[in-house]
């Protein structure tokens, strides 16, 4: 879903500079430092309306999060929702993620959310996909050794190309859950896309990876 | 689905002892002499009423197929199966599938089938599994390197533990369906059980995983 152009996205984003980073890329090496403690990092790749980012920043209070969302207009409700939420250890950046390594150093990030991202179901836009290895390949540059990736899904064709992609790379599979809402995880954190989609009775896929 | 006791098996196997082998680990290390040709060896584990292992070996006359089958009263259905398709490259092995290194050797075996094989659902089973470890250990005895394994189910838990110990134990996914009957795969061969399924709407899960 996409949002209407707001042209006082600017101008917001400038006010809440507490929450969205306006200058990410100087901190490339230094976001323990931005955050002011040694706690790990977790990001997430298209963080949307910032609801995921928002409620695992209130039940993990010491891990700090970085939210990416290269659209404008829906990053400004992400800043909202982290605004309700009242917690210090989120900050949003409104980059797309086309290299990460220009936005992070080695082993900078401890664990990687790929949450509902677009499947570019076109196999002449494969390498658009998330879990193409060129991205696989940034992932492993940022990630600590054994960096842990979680995706989560409802699109089927996506799932199953990320899980071969994965294992291809090398990469070990640590859980499948080919119905998440069938499960009992007290601790699974719902998108909004999850939300809609789960009530619709539609299942939703989540594995975690690990590079090795 | 078990069968009842049929009598008559035994004298039924011996009648039709070119088709089930009466004394499979004499064959040890030598299948290809009893084949008596030096086409690539597939072994099915879990043969059933042999409808998958009939139909595969009149569409792959160049391969050579042993079938695995337990249950006699069940076996003796798949005897008749691979009567009726008159093929010479199939035998059948009413054996459990303890250890398999006693009825084959390293190397022996090119391609397996783990075909809607018992789930055994409860964590104290896990052992039991066709995809534990210790059975992948099995496997990759008699499997020549980069051997390969199809594994399909209907059921969605088997699936998701398979996927993430195949994984574990350092083999690589080729390919992961999470519906087959919704993709176009003309050289599908269905098993009994995957017909009744699929006529029902469940979806048939399928991976394709190497050994490194």
């Amino acid at each position: 879903m996409r949002m209407r152009n707001k042209p006082w996205a600017d101008d917001f984003m400038e006010e809440n500079n507490h929450i969205v980073e306006t200058s990410p890329f100087s901190h490339k090496g230094s976001w323990k430092n931005m955050f002011q403690n040694e706690n790990p990092i977790h990001l997430e790749i298209g963080s949307g309306k910032g609801q995921f980012i928002a409620n695992m920043a209130k039940q993990h209070l010491d891990i700090n999060f970085i939210g990416m969302e290269k659209v404008k207009s829906v990053i400004v409700n992400a800043i909202e929702k982290v605004k309700e939420t009242e917690v210090t250890n989120v900050r949003l950046v409104n980059e797309n993620a086309e290299d990460l390594r220009e936005l992070f150093t080695v082993n900078e990030i401890d664990k990687l959310y790929l949450n509902f991202s677009d499947p570019w179901p076109k196999a002449r836009h494969e390498k658009r996909r998330l879990t193409y290895r060129t991205f696989l390949e940034q992932y492993q540059h940022i990630l600590k050794p054994n960096g842990e990736i979680v995706l989560k899904t409802d699109n089927m064709q996506l799932f199953e190309y990320s899980v071969v992609s994965f294992s291809q790379y090398g990469m070990r599979l640590e859980e499948v859950t080919l119905d998440l809402n069938n499960i009992d995880d007290p601790l699974n954190v719902m998108t909004e896309y999850e939300e809609k989609f789960s009530s619709l009775g539609q299942p939703i896929y989540r594995c975690r990876v690990r590079f090795p």
